[in-house]
């Protein structure tokens, strides 16, 4: 390819593209969808670049006020933990946390000791709390073995939460690699009208898929060139004695991709199972083909009504959509979800870390 | 828009993109696959243009030697028969036949009836025959309501099938739609080298899914221009005394696609359904997000060994592929899953069907 | 075993047994549930032991108002038509019908020839119908190769509908083998009281699975002596002279077994799936381990409430059942699966068909 | 009922009943699988009534060896580490470990450090481990808030390992209730002849569900005598002036079962998957109906040949059992898991833990 050619795909990875046609909310992230906050806790200190973010639903006590939800299980090699009873249930319960695959137990047990202190017959004439801790690798930047996330990480995310939504190399996106550059935490909305209703579908990425001759960004495909622009840097820096990671990293196949949907839509759980699939539309039209290795999991919620714990309380007696009504809730969890991941990658700044391993920030490597 | 722009996008629609960096087989089809055969009855007389496809395996007698095979239910949304047993067994013992949603049952007695003539002992010493006949709405151009598909175009399709593939407004693609404009039979394959080893990935589609908005064409999204381009037709049409057809009908919503798949590789029904999954990608990049009512079914198969359906007759005894191993194979199914989609439309000329209804052919609508 | 162990495992199967604690329905059947109905046509001829049956919901078009419904598919053995769609969407828009297993696409014809009857423009500006066939492969007692259903039977089935539930060797039931004894149809209900509200689950079974040996009748394992009585009369017939039919014929692992259940507790499509799958457990009770060649199936509708067809009419509003207030009603489903499976061989008589097969019923078989 | 009636149905209790035709295997246990080491680490210490129980396949290293395994989720209400990518893979690469419900994330991250020592590679150039702990809630009989397990009692339940099987309340099994009693740990094989090959199925369950009105022991239905009994015991010792635990406590509901299915016969993962279903029966013989609150969780896997981590290494080359020899398997999974049940009952001595909660063993109720 002639050079031409490269820094014209260069010139394109320097600008942000729009997903779709649809409006998104005035955030562009999930804490559009109403009562929703988001917090980061970020480690970034040597071997370690990991984190935990929690996505708090509205409610303060979720194990009482239980969410509608459904699950989409895209590519199945992952750890998360709670999925097998939100595919039961359809109920979420608990704030919703993203670490590394390791750190998964450590959270767990966080939202267990939370929930007890909340609900003090949690697991005796209350039944026991199903935590929700979805994971990615975060292994090539990060040093997993060394398990460091605790309770403590899981607190400052819930203390540190706000509408206001960071993302990038932050919280559980702080290691993340995504199609071998730097990923981690994106986030968008799109609003849609069904019949005279207006409503709101968010989405969170953690991002971390994908190898780079694979990726998609505006209609281009710029792999090729920005695997030169690496080697470039790279022989930038080793000229300049600097220390320089490596150019294109392996651990990609080990990659996953949690994919969290909200929406202020009156669905039921196996509707939010069918807008959490549509998750796989707008990973696709990142360039993933859902790799192997990848665990590729999709979660949508609504915050239209909850469903209480005790069996004495009346249920809701609401009106959920009509089926047919549900293509521009799909078309939006779709572009939601597409538009995240280019934010992730967007916002991502470089990050070196463990045995000198470095992913660029999309931003990083392009700029002129 | 300007109608500079208009005119760059109408360009781009009339050349055929060669989706993603694998190389095609020699017919870039199906069929190569060795031993595969394809064969069209196209019923094209007025208000009834539909008709039956019909993919052919290597083996003579299927149902006493059948092939290993995996599902993945995109969006279920559809009446195809032979999915249920197909998911329990992971096994195809009848050749695959395509038609459009009340034929379902025509070619389901038609295949009963061969199955029976092959094997006499077919439902009674012998288990029942699962006959697969999958299934898309063409009930746009074509009077669904008279169920004119019969035994005879399944025999027909037989009759006439060959390692060449015909592709475009044919066989059951006859009256299908897709994006709004001309759908039916598109195929497409892929070749991947697994350590020493060459594989080749088929994909055969049977198009009628999209709304033209959403089309995504070499990067690009047409759809807003080709809807100009059609009122601009429309309207030339009518100038000159025509029956113009509708420019950009309804039923749209009712569309479907099937997406089968098909391989030389060694690998078992997990397998293969984990291949079947990745046409969800395939289908995603060229612009859906699996509609509301949309019967999106992915079926994949390999040839590389056949199962006994005497349990006295030894099981084959050969070395699966590795999990590891299947990345390329991802991406092979979902790359030819995404230009099978293209040469459907590509290939797809203009048809006039019940009730004045049409639907352009891409070219047709786009050349100069 | 000595005559006097046999004697006393005939006299128990002598007594219809009384399956759990809980009551039963005014009339111990599915049309407990108020506003269904059941039809039968049974074809008694010779070589063909065959028929259709038919579960008629309240609504005289159900395909404007739609059930909501859940399945369970415990082995997938199976070709019954309907199931995928059902999955996706939680919903029945057709009576549910019962056949043999080449039956099934003659009364999928005739249901859509019923509901475009109904509404003019299914599978035009409306979408195609699901229809919705379940079967069971009677071919030992019947001549399934002569494919001898056809929509005549559909519709006399529909005609002969009401609130009496006839069981036994009618209907679809007419060839249906069980526990190598005679089966067929089978119907039970039972009643639950969840808060102050009283609810039925009613069950209809089309039973044609089980190999004699495993039977479980009241808490007795019965199967030796039953198959040494079938020898006895065996012995007696040919010493007079008779044809005598098999004693215990082959063909029993090519069985099945359908299992609807109904309820007017208001339960969603989620709910009703969990529901569908406490069939298993009566279907275990009665011997059965879901045999690899049966194609077990379960369904579960509610007539609660109707969802419309038209995205316009306003959904229903109303709360569904606290998922902790499950229980009583999946006991209450497992236990109507089991009663109406001993019902079925309960109620079947002798019936003698194809090339001199013959399956005793139950009752036949153990009279003084 | 009169005292006549519930002495003999007492004495029926003291009676262990053996569940179907099938010959157990030497030690009636899972260890009859060749290879196969149990062990347990028992907690008994006042309000602390726990434990670890683990199941070690043959392999030392199964991460680099792992064992082709399939999964059933009979009801989802359950927290369960490591499903999800075992659905997806098919494939088991840890011990299978087994505590109570807020104990899996100790047990996760014990295996994750035992992975890693012996893998230092693992989540670097290799992938992360997916730790297997499955879980039930003894939070009845022990305070699961003070979440007492920690990776010593996962140590100690390895270093206990043998083919010997310790059966009732040990391990994990030590606090668990069952039908009300005490349940716990229990364990049964059987042997099957395919072709000529003789092949064996263990079974080993963590029984912690059920309501006592439900339990079928030996086709009798002794819940109300044993109720009856109960209260007896009750009145005694509060005569006596001891601490008397509760008669028939409540918490029944948040009960669960863990069924583990070990199997020499060559099958693979979907394979294993049938294979597991059959658990359902077996669970159901004893008289549950997989109530809502029960994560009734059913997990089968083969020692037959294993599966490389490594792409490099050849795969395994051998003929799997042909689908239509299931049958003999499908029935031996049934009865092992029936017979375990049973067996966990039978085995369990009385305990008495958090807060004088107390459950009966059964022989203690029963006896003269």
């Amino acid at each position: 390819m002639t050079d031409a050619q490269d820094a014209a795909l260069l010139a394109a990875c320097r600008q942000l593209p729009v997903v779709g046609l649809l409006p998104a909310g005035p955030r562009n992230a999930i804490t559009d969808v109403a009562g929703l906050r988001l917090g980061h806790c970020t480690v970034a200190d040597g071997d370690l670049q990991t984190g935990v973010t929690v996505l708090i639903p509205p409610q303060d006590n979720p194990f009482m006020h239980k969410l509608p939800a459904g699950l989409a299980v895209i590519n199945g090699f992952g750890k998360s933990a709670g999925l097998v009873q939100l595919a039961e249930l359809g109920q979420i319960e608990t704030p919703i946390a993203l670490t590394n695959t390791f750190g998964v137990s450590a959270v767990v047990q966080a939202q267990i000791a939370q929930c007890i202190a909340a609900n003090p017959e949690c697991g005796r004439s209350l039944p026991t709390v199903n935590a929700l801790v979805l994971e990615c690798n975060d292994g090539y930047l990060s040093d997993i073995q060394r398990m460091a996330i605790g309770p403590a990480h899981y607190q400052a995310a819930l203390d540190s939460a706000s509408t206001d939504v960071v993302q990038g190399a932050v919280g559980a996106g702080r290691g993340m690699s995504c199609f071998q550059l730097k990923g981690g935490i994106g986030s968008a909305s799109r609003q849609v009208v069904v019949g005279e209703q207006r409503y709101t579908v968010g989405a969170l990425v953690l991002a971390n898929m994908g190898k780079l001759a694979d990726l998609r960004w505006g209609g281009q495909a710029p792999g090729a060139a920005l695997e030169r622009q690496l080697q470039l840097q790279l022989q930038a820096k080793l000229a300049a004695g600097e220390q320089a990671g490596t150019a294109v990293g392996d651990g990609v196949d080990k990659g996953s991709i949690i994919m969290l949907l909200a929406t202020d839509a009156p669905l039921d759980s196996r509707q939010l199972s069918r807008v959490a699939r549509r998750a796989a539309a707008g990973l696709a039209n990142t360039g993933s083909c859902y790799g192997h290795g990848s665990g590729d999991i999709a979660l949508a919620f609504s915050t239209a009504y909850t469903l209480p714990a005790d069996a004495a309380t009346p249920m809701p007696a609401l009106a959920m959509l009509h089926e047919a009504q549900l293509d521009p809730l799909f078309r939006a969890a779709a572009d939601a979800v597409e538009q995240s991941i280019l934010n992730a990658l967007w916002h991502a700044q470089s990050v070196q870390g463990r045995d000198g391993h470095q992913r660029w920030g999309l931003q990083d490597l392009c700029k002129d």
